[in-house]
């Protein structure tokens, strides 16, 4: 389907569960959107400019119909840790950088689009994203705990260990965790009490953030925080951002490696939400698509003032219990936060920073999920460590070498299971048409008749094990005058395997031994009749194994 | 079989073409050490070190019987453009420069060996190592026009085009160029035609740059051309070399990254050669040895006043013709050359650095095998530009950036291929027990069944492609309502596609579809045993698709 196509064949029947999960959206998106401001090191208006046009670019032209794009804690986190060695954190230099970062993380994500390489969101392995998204968790979780308690900023702790948290701001801060995480808790269940249905009080129950931070402005307006020293996030200037990016200086060369990084990882992140999501709705996403709309929401961040931005899976979950069906959910979100910025923002100004440090921490806490690790500990120890090691990685080396030790560890990973293809050595199951591995089945077998099934398609990855094993097989069986390979589950032979198979179709014959080849799939064979190796075979390539069998086995006995 | 097996088990037999092979191999690397220390910008003499040592703790670590490892033109190749930018070649750092890259890719090689990762010699497909050799090969050959012309040195060629060449220099250089050509053109031939038996004639041939080299020192000498401005390469100290390393300054920093291409780069060449060699003499390497051998070549390389060194193919082919059939070859080549170093070396001063050029040219264009990138063309075209666009990189942007260039076309293409498995619909043959692809063969199947063939193992890098695929399928066969994943050939099922089943077997229950595994391999079903999938998939286990046809396809009928 092509972009706005749900706008096009747009049902009335989905319009009440949009406006609601619309609304909902946009009430979660305000505290949020401020706080993810505050983990990249901005002024929090720029997390509601980076929620309004991203959000509304990915619902035109995004496929996931109910991906909620705009600021996200992960994505937040690597653009502090991209412009903290550039420029001052709030400075305006920093602000223009991480609208340039934004820019250059979307053209990533827009060429990728267009080259087509949507196929790179499968080079993270599930343990290594969670192990990335674990150790990111923490980092945040860390770095909000001095505004959460109040810690007066550049205060060396060790020379005041006493003045380590500020009493208003900490009981604030703390009190506000609290009460998230009872809500967290409980909060679903005591509003089901209340007699609302269950789905509209898990969702009512995401709400309390929101309502937290409204009462907590309040609060302060009236006792007048700030003059007992608790820091509140000050004036939000109102008024809609300005489409601009004009720049003092590029800073392209040292942004370039970060966008790279931040727009891998904001796709990922984005698909692994959007596809959790698309699987409840049996819903198809078009890959390539999600890449476009990913760099256009960050382009457009780029263009009002926000930084660089993804899906948020949290958001998005809610956007979907909250009813939503159709991009327009999106839009409305993307609108009534608009409307909140053209209305007065004075109120904002005395939210207490400790509230929304508590925010974020709550919400980070929802990111640790340890499910993953227990499964793949006693499923499979290896992944179970890269996990560790990615997460390790994260909180020892920060958060880009985290994300290049998870590449690393996920390429790693797929070579080395490449390079040890399953081969079994075939019998015949007496008095059936069934070929089956000797080691698992009483199956007859002929001296000089050696049958290999490879069960993987044979490329430079892995063509050298299986010559390997071949020779191997050849040495056990001494007597084989003939070696059949069956290529059943062969659906790719590239190049460097064809040099291989020829290479060693030579050295067989000059041995004696003859090479055949059996249940060579179509598109294989459509390649493999031109080459030169079916010219140069030295044996003959058999439909079935029964073939060869007869042909081979029934002539020598 | 452990180090030195081949000697405790020496059979007399061998002596005889083991000594031959060794004094030939000597006599081929008196002009190529020389002429590869010249392309790695080292003095001649360091070539002649660099294959002392080398060969002879190859010989005893080393697992290939007739590998010959020395100085090699890409690896001197790459040891120049890692040193020009820190020091004037040929200098004192420079040469010092160069053990220390020996050392460190000897230790790379070393601990790649003892991690076991030889497994990543699978990294680089064969037409990206062909267009890397191409690329290399040229720009080796271009290297050398100046010196073989007798360009002056640091001449501005636009400034004085008159003066590109210099007569006698041009005049000796091209003469041996034409020579050599000849040599390797009709050489072989010629000596059949003078009686001797085609293998010692085509070894023989390979003694021409010897031959000549010789007979141009004589000329050199007996003309006097050095005063006629030749340049010729000058006193090589005669002597062994020092055992020692002792830098005034150690350089890891800046070396570390070119160690680890360099490491890389002689490992996949040291392997290829052996392994051609060795598939001829059905031989068994051990990879992680492999990377011993050459780790401990390199670092004895690096103590005796060397550079980085590998397994040069020519030298090996020629040492296995010539009747090599042990290591000891290789110690008979390499006590010869320390023999030589000890005898009076004055005579080799007067070789013509021309003469020497053209030996370099002529062995370069050897490498300039053009049948990979033809095959590849006609049999797959993906293969063919990846090998153009590693060649044309190591022309455009240097020889590290080729190599890295490559892996990441490797790399690419082994995802991109792991992201489309071959999945196919099977259905049953009427009549027989085999069930096969419905797209190749007329296979009956039955609506509310659908039969699933994936061929490929099951891991992250294609798990989404194949959730994607069978929500697809399902879609085209709405009737299905129940679904038979046929996993006969996935070897293994990876922790981030166990998450995925899991996930699918869900959401198809809510749909009312029910999940079903047939021919389960032994292996991959000890692990789901024990997991999530096994007690909650909504469907059965059955052993073989039949018996899963025989459950579903007939109650439902």
């Amino acid at each position: 389907m092509g972009p706005l196509d749900w706008l096009r064949h747009y049902r009335r029947a989905d319009l009440g569960g949009d406006l609601c999960a619309g609304i909902i959206v946009a009430m979660m998106m305000i505290p949020q959107g401020m706080a993810y401001a505050l983990v990249a090191g901005l002024p929090p208006v720029a997390g509601l400019y980076a929620s309004i046009a991203p959000a509304l670019l990915y619902a035109l032209f995004g496929t996931s119909a109910t991906q909620s794009v705009g600021p996200m804690a992960i994505i937040s986190l690597m653009t502090a840790s991209a412009l903290a060695p550039l420029a001052e954190a709030g400075g305006s230099l920093y602000v223009s950088l991480a609208a340039q970062l934004a820019l250059l993380s979307g053209l990533v994500l827009l060429a990728c689009g267009l080259l087509r390489v949507g196929f790179l969101a499968n080079f993270f392995s599930r343990p290594v994203m969670n192990g990335f998204t674990l150790g990111s968790a923490i980092v945040i979780a860390l770095g909000q705990l001095d505004t959460l308690l109040g810690v007066p900023l550049g205060l060396d702790r060790l020379a005041h260990p006493a003045a380590l948290l500020h009493g208003p701001s900490a009981a604030l801060g703390l009190g506000a965790l609290a009460i998230l995480l009872l809500a967290r808790r409980h909060g679903a269940a005591l509003l089901r009490r209340l007699g609302l249905a269950p789905g509209a009080a898990d969702v009512g129950a995401r709400l309390a953030p929101m309502l937290l931070v409204g009462a907590s402005m309040v609060l302060s307006a009236a006792l007048g925080l700030e003059r007992h020293g608790v820091r509140t996030i000050g004036a939000v200037p109102s008024g809609l951002p300005h489409f601009a990016l004009a720049p003092s200086a590029w800073y392209w060369q040292p942004l370039a490696k970060p966008a790279l990084l931040i727009g891998f990882m904001s796709f990922l992140i984005a698909m692994s939400g959007a596809q959790a999501l698309a699987l409840k709705r049996a819903e198809k996403l078009h890959t390539d698509r999600e890449l476009l709309g990913l760099g256009l929401a960050n382009i457009g961040s780029a263009l009002s003032g926000g930084f660089p931005v993804t899906g948020s899976l949290s958001r998005s979950a809610v956007n979907f219990a909250a009813g939503a069906r159709t991009q327009l959910a999106g839009v409305v979100a993307s609108l009534l936060l608009a409307a909140a910025l053209v209305s007065p923002t004075g109120w904002l100004a005395h939210l207490p920073l400790p509230v929304l440090a508590a925010t974020i921490i709550v919400a980070v806490l929802g990111m640790l999920e340890l499910d993953t690790l227990r499964t793949a500990w006693r499923y499979d120890r290896a992944d179970a460590l890269a996990l560790v090691a990615t997460g390790g990685g994260v909180l020892l080396l920060g958060v880009e070498a985290g994300v290049v030790l998870g590449l690393l560890l996920s390429l790693g990973a797929m070579v080395w299971r490449e390079s040890r293809p399953h081969i079994a050595v075939l019998g015949r199951i007496a008095g059936t048409q069934h070929f089956r591995n000797v080691r698992r089945y009483p199956a007859e077998t002929a001296a000089p008749v050696l049958l290999l099934r490879v069960d993987a398609g044979l490329f430079f990855g892995n063509i050298e094990a299986v010559t390997t094993r071949i020779e191997e097989e050849l040495a056990a069986h001494g007597a084989a005058r003939h070696l059949v390979l069956v290529l059943s589950a062969v659906n790719a032979i590239d190049t460097s395997a064809l040099f291989a198979l020829l290479e060693l179709n030579g050295t067989l014959a000059a041995r004696g031994v003859a090479l055949h080849l059996a249940e060579v799939k179509g598109p294989v064979m459509d390649r493999l009749k031109d080459s030169a190796l079916s010219s140069q075979l030295s044996g003959c390539i058999f439909l079935s194994t029964e073939n060869a069998w007869d042909a081979l086995a029934r002539n020598e006995s």
